[in-house]
C-alpha cells in the first residue's frame, strides 16, 4: 500500500543547458536548486522521458532530506520544446513520477510559460526568454501567445545558438576570404575550438550541437564593440527578439515586457540595441526586470498547484495537468 | 592467395542525398550508375566507413557482372565533408576496400574535387557545387582553393538545406505573426510536413536533418515568382554562391566558372539572379556549362588513376591516395 501523497512538490526547469530541480512545500520553503548540466535528449518521440528521469531522480533524492517533506505529491516540469516535442513526456512522465516518488498531480509546462510566470507572475504582457534558444510568450491573462521557440534549425532567432552560429559563420567567411567575415571572430573561434578546418568534425557528431553553438555567443559579445561584424550580429539578434516580443504582447491595455534567461548576462553589447528595438516596437509596454527565472516560475506554478489553486490560462500545448483519478 | 588486382575500377560519389557508384575500365567503359538513397552517416569519427561500405558492397556486387571486369584494382571515393570529416575514411576505407574487392589503389577525394573535375576537367577556374550543401572550389592547376562547404550549421550558404531552412523560417514567421513571414510558404510547409506545430518533432529527431531541410527548397523556388519573401531567399542564395565562387576563382589569367549539382535543376528562379551576381563578381571568368557531375569527376579521376597518370594538384585534405606497398 502506498502512503498518502506527501505535501511536498518538486519543480523542474529542463532547458538547453541541463536540468534544474528544487523540492519545496506550498508554504514557500524550497531547497537550493540542484543541477545536471546534461541537456535532456530528444529522440524519435520527442523529449526523452527516460533520460529526463535518469537525471531527475538523483537530484530529487539529494534534495529530499534537506526539504523535510513527508513526500512529494505534486510535480511541475517546465521543459524546453514541450509544445512540439512533448508527446513522450505526456505519455510517460506522469506515470514515471508516480512510480518513483508517489507524485499524484503533475503539470508539464512549456518552458516559455515557466519563464513568463517566473519573470512577470500573473500580469499581462510579454516575456522574451533567451538562453541557448529563444522564445517569446505573451498573455492578456485569457490566453497565451507564443512566437518563435522553434529550435536552432527553424528559428530561435536571436538566441544563444543563433548568435554563436552567426559568429562562427562570420569566422569561416574570414577563413575562406568571403565577404561578411570577421578575423577577430576567426581568432576567437580557433582559440575556442582549435583549427577551424576541424570544426565540422567537432560539432556535427555531437548531440548537443545547439549548446556548442551557443557557447560561442559570449565571444561574439566580447568582440562586438570593436568588430563591426560581431556588433551587427548582436543588433540583428536584438531586432529578432523585438520582433518576437511584438508578435505576442497584448496590443492594448496594460502590458509589461520582461527579459529572462542566461543570454542577457551578455550585457550592454546585446541589451543596448535590444532596449532601442523594444522602445521602437512596443512603446506602450512597460519594461520591468524579471522577478525570477523559469525555475522560479516552475516553483510558483507548483506552489499554486499544491494549494489546489492554479490560475494559469489553460492551453493544452503549453500547460498539461494530470490530477489524481478519484473513485 | 589473392589473384592479381583486376583492371577495373569503382567510382563513388557520396553526398547528402545518398551514394552513387559505377564500375568501369580505364578504356572508358562504365556501368550505369547504381544508387542508394541513404546518406552515409556521420559518427564520432566523422563520416562512418562501415555505413559507407554497407551501402557500397551490394551496389558494386550488382554492377560487377555488367562491367565485365576481371577484378577491381582501383577505387575513387568522392565524399561530402571529406576534408573535415574524413579521418575515419582515411583510417579504414582503403583496408575495407582491399578486403572486400581486392582493391589496391584508393583515392579518397573531397566531393568538391570530384565536382570540379566532373564539371570543368583539368582547366583553371571555379566550380560552385550545390545540392543539399554548397561548396565552391577553384584552382589555377597548381593548388586548390575552397570556400564554404562547412555544413548546414556553419555555412553551406545558398545550398539546398540553406534555402529550405530559410523558407521554413519564413513559414514559421508567418505562423507567429513576426515580420519577414510568408503565408505562401506557410501553406507549402503545411502541405509538405503537416501542422507546423509538429514540425520540430518531425525534424529534430531525424539524422538526415539537412536533407529534410533541403526537401523544402523546391517549394521556395515554386513560390519565388509570386512571393517576395521566397524570391528574396533565392536572391540571397545567389549572392552567397557568387561570394563563394569569387573567393576561389583565380583572379588572373584564363578562368572558367561552372555550376554543378542537383540544386540548379531549380531553374530560373535561382539561375537568373545567380547569373547576374556572377557577372558582377567575376566579369573576367567565362561561364561554361558543367560537362558532368561529381560521379563523372570520380570516374575521370579513377580512369587516370587506373592508367597510372593522376594529374590533380596535390592536397592531402582534398585528394588522399593510397597506392599498393611494393616489396
Amino acid at each position: 500500500m502506498r502512503s498518502a501523497a506527501g505535501d511536498g512538490f518538486l519543480a523542474v526547469d529542463s532547458g538547453g543547458s541541463g536540468l534544474r530541480v528544487v523540492v519545496g512545500t506550498p508554504d514557500g520553503g524550497t531547497t537550493a536548486p540542484r543541477e545536471s548540466r546534461v541537456p535532456v535528449r530528444t529522440g524519435p518521440r520527442g523529449i526523452d522521458p527516460g533520460h529526463l528521469m535518469e537525471q531527475l531522480v538523483p537530484l530529487v533524492r539529494a534534495s529530499q532530506p534537506e526539504a523535510g517533506v513527508s513526500g512529494i505529491g505534486t510535480a511541475v516540469v517546465g521543459a524546453a520544446g514541450f509544445a512540439s516535442l512533448g508527446d513522450g513526456l505526456r505519455a510517460e512522465l506522469p506515470g514515471a513520477l508516480e512510480r518513483e516518488f508517489g507524485v499524484r498531480t503533475v503539470a508539464l509546462v512549456a518552458d516559455a510559460v515557466t519563464a513568463y510566470i517566473g519573470a512577470l507572475g500573473p500580469r499581462p504582457g510579454a516575456v522574451v526568454a533567451a538562453g541557448t534558444g529563444l522564445v517569446a510568450i505573451g498573455t492578456d491573462l485569457k490566453s497565451w501567445r507564443r512566437a518563435d521557440g522553434w529550435g536552432h534549425l527553424l528559428g530561435d532567432c536571436g538566441g544563444g545558438a543563433w548568435i554563436g552560429r552567426a559568429g562562427l559563420e562570420a569566422a569561416l567567411r574570414a577563413h575562406d576570404g568571403r565577404p561578411g567575415g570577421s578575423s577577430a571572430l576567426l581568432t576567437r573561434a580557433e582559440e575556442a575550438f582549435g583549427p577551424v578546418r576541424e570544426l565540422p568534425g567537432r560539432l556535427y557528431p555531437r548531440t548537443d550541437r545547439p549548446a556548442v553553438l551557443a557557447s560561442f555567443a559570449p565571444h561574439v559579445a566580447a568582440c562586438a564593440e570593436s568588430d563591426p561584424v560581431a556588433g551587427g550580429i548582436l543588433r540583428e539578434a536584438a531586432r529578432h527578439m523585438a520582433d518576437s516580443a511584438a508578435a505576442v504582447c497584448p496590443a492594448e491595455g496594460e502590458a509589461h515586457v520582461s527579459l529572462t534567461g542566461g543570454l542577457f548576462a551578455m550585457g550592454a553589447a546585446l541589451l543596448v540595441p535590444l532596449e532601442e528595438e523594444l522602445e521602437r516596437r512596443l512603446p506602450h509596454a512597460r519594461r520591468v526586470p524579471a522577478a525570477g527565472g523559469p525555475l522560479e516560475g516552475s516553483v510558483q506554478i507548483a506552489t499554486e498547484l499544491a494549494r489546489g489553486a492554479l490560475t494559469l490560462p489553460g492551453d493544452e500545448a503549453m500547460v498539461y495537468v494530470v490530477t489524481p483519478k478519484r473513485g
